[in-house]
């Protein structure tokens, strides 16, 4: 057998311009710049892996540094040796006995590591010529528990009960990838509601999105009070009572507002209220849960640790659990979160929009639906239709679903064009605003 | 009035190679090279501002590019315009609205920040011709309410109650204010016990603290628990009884074997345990300590933020709260933390040793026991007897107590030489390594 040998990393710092039109503004982030720190493993027999973490802009770099550094511990590696034990591999870069102390397991550094094991996974599936999702699932137990990081949760989810999850998945698994192949898994939509659109807007792209067949939609809200009811209030009008609407304040309150806030906001019945508060505070989150039990709570997509959402669930402190592809180490760190979701039977809508999350995650909510939870009730994976044309295999949506990918690896490829135009700080994207602002500069 | 301006900022990646001895060696961090992203604030008026942040080596470059792009939030403004709104700057820092993506408020941007905040401290009590502490212990209630930032921490600590608290404080200040000046502050030894000692020098270390008139010890644990108590023995046989003995695990197990090791240690009679599991794990030391009841427990040293350390309060998770002076936003969030600590009645021992630790940390526990605790007791600052003589201003320790410092400023600049010879990768200390290496790499 010819052995896949990891030969080189290469890592890009990429960024969309995306701030220019109010995408992805909410009442936090008001200006992003949609970006990302890309890496691309390149081997000895011509397949490669591809990863990304996903960022807002400024500070990509402190991430593309972080990558470059951790890049050694691929390099030179064969696939199987990491593949084979890939909880160890993951420890390697989580306990790097110098470097751990800038988390440990949180913020850059973690960032980095999922963007590292995810493009390992990638190249993995690649090789064994599937999706990641089919990977995944053509997995036995043991191989998946053998990803996993029991370290700092065994108190809440042993090894054995973690097995035992994977063993009762198997009961109509066949059915179930049935289905799955044939519908497609449910989504929700973002794109209607950002914070910095005008009512208008809102409308036209509801009217668009129900055309579409959506029925799941999401609208940020954090700003004045009357004004969140207003536009929620528009967006009933569009969608009617019979579709679902979820509000999200993307970490704008303290507890104490964010109870009063919720309680306002139920008149718009949302199906749930994200990030009523700081991603850090469990305790907080169990209170806002507890105070205004007719909405239920959901976060995740800031939370930086299995550790961290093991006590969300502990805590009773959220009813959806919101993982997110590459703020955790990747891969691995996603499949020890959807376990102990199983456990504490709360089910997981992924995060997703931003660059290549929505390509990401619709792989793990599969795997989740095969193999873990075993169930789509209660479950969505948010979707966002910005920037999917910079990947080699987009997302695929009909009637308000993802269909699931069907090419090899983890759907995270980005296309050469594309990583040269946006290229930062010197690809044509940014090339031609790094001019103006030097003639604007020279003027002055 | 001649009004200071922050014309640039100077940012050093220093780093001393420490690990060549087991210094600071621990059952995680095993070869640390105590190390710091060091910036200098210069202004018009000739005053400097100083402050770092610690690190453990690689990966100090990722604090350094943070600090390079905070420091646009410092440049060109006036003393006067941070200092009348410290609370304000400080979420100019971490509200930065595409910055904050990569945290929010912990890892790498928020170790940066602590650098950058602590350097304006630095430069603020040095034009105030004032040891900082003494500047804080100056400053109206009021004024110290507007350095703190409320947000994520009022559903447990109100601007009303925090100010209640400093209101309460101020009687018999100047009383301690005396003993303070005279008697210095008490401290706790850490040098006996690295991890990589050796039984004899372990021996010979506790000898010479106990005739400089050391009274606490700490040792770091987390190995095979046989050896553990077996050091453990030794030191006591050392100490006494009567002597205060800490032990400190440094995040090395999950919950339930810290249950089970804790409960082992008890026969040493250990004033704290420290770190015994993941430092995010609120829930898990709460459940430590409800389990082992007969041992205090401590953390905080990598405790990312005021969010957290609420809900280690609130949760009654911890006895001892060990604040950290630059892993959270530096002076200004230590304020809210020692406010909620005073509120829940937990002492605060601040974690030291490392790069400068020990020179801030004492400006931190002087002002809560003048003015928010108003007491000493089981209180201790962690004393670790490395790389002072790099300081201009370094800690003075008399017979295991920390006596006041009398300069103006922080404590924190670090000598000109030593700025030169331990800059990596280019000083003098590196030049030599790196030598080495290329002649090796060279040789093959």
């Amino acid at each position: 057998m010819n052995e896949t040998v990891v030969t080189s990393v290469r890592v890009v710092d990429l960024r969309f311009p995306t701030s220019r039109e109010s995408i992805g503004s909410d009442a936090v982030n008001k200006d992003p710049d949609y970006s990302a720190a890309y890496c691309i493993l390149e081997t000895n027999t011509g397949h490669r892996g591809h990863g990304l973490t996903f960022t807002l802009g400024r500070g990509t770099e402190l991430c593309v540094l972080a990558l470059e550094y951790l890049a050694r511990f691929v390099k030179g590696r064969t696939l199987d040796s990491l593949t084979a034990d890939m909880a160890g591999f993951c420890r390697q870069l989580t306990d790097e006995s110098q470097f751990r102390w800038l988390g440990p397991e949180k913020g850059v550094i973690q960032l980095a590591t999922g963007a590292l094991i995810n493009a390992v996974w990638d190249l993995y599936a690649r090789v064994e010529k599937k999706p990641l999702w089919r990977l995944l699932s053509d997995l036995e137990p043991e191989q998946v528990l053998s990803a996993v990081e029991f370290r700092y949760i065994d108190d809440a989810l042993s090894r054995g009960e973690a097995r035992e999850i994977l063993e009762e998945a198997r009961s109509g698994n066949a059915e179930r990838m049935e289905l799955l192949e044939r519908d497609g898994y449910p989504a929700y939509t973002t794109s209607v509601g950002w914070y910095g659109f005008s009512d208008e807007k809102i409308r036209t792209l509801c009217h668009r999105a129900l055309a579409d067949g959506w029925t799941n939609f999401k609208l940020k809200v954090g700003g004045d009070p009357a004004n969140d009811l207003r536009r929620g209030r528009l967006v009933r009008e569009e969608i009617g009572w019979e579709n679902k609407l979820m509000v999200d304040a993307n970490q704008k309150w303290g507890v104490e507002e964010a109870i009063l806030r919720t309680r306002e906001l139920t008149e718009l019945e949302p199906w749930w209220m994200e990030e009523p508060t700081s991603p850090d505070d469990i305790l907080g989150h169990a209170r806002i849960r507890f105070e205004v039990p007719e909405v239920r709570i959901a976060t995740g997509e800031h939370c930086h640790s299995r550790v961290m959402f093991k006590q969300f669930l502990q805590a009773n402190a959220i009813d959806v659990c919101q993982i997110d592809s590459c703020r955790v180490a990747g891969v691995n760190e996603n499949l020890a979160i959807l376990l102990l979701a199983a456990k504490f039977k709360v089910p997981v809508c992924p995060h997703a929009g931003g660059v290549g999350l929505c390509e990401y995650v619709q792989h793990l909510s599969a795997f989740d639906y095969l193999c873990v939870s075993g169930s789509m009730e209660d479950r969505v994976i948010e979707y966002v239709d910005h920037l999917h044309e910079h990947f080699v295999e987009p997302v695929r949506i009909r009637r308000g679903r993802y269909l699931m990918p069907e090419a090899p690896g983890y759907s995270i490829e980005i296309r050469q064009e594309s990583l040269e135009r946006y290229r930062y700080p010197d690809g044509d994207a940014w090339r031609d605003e790094s001019a103006v602002g030097a003639v604007v500069m020279v003027g002055k």
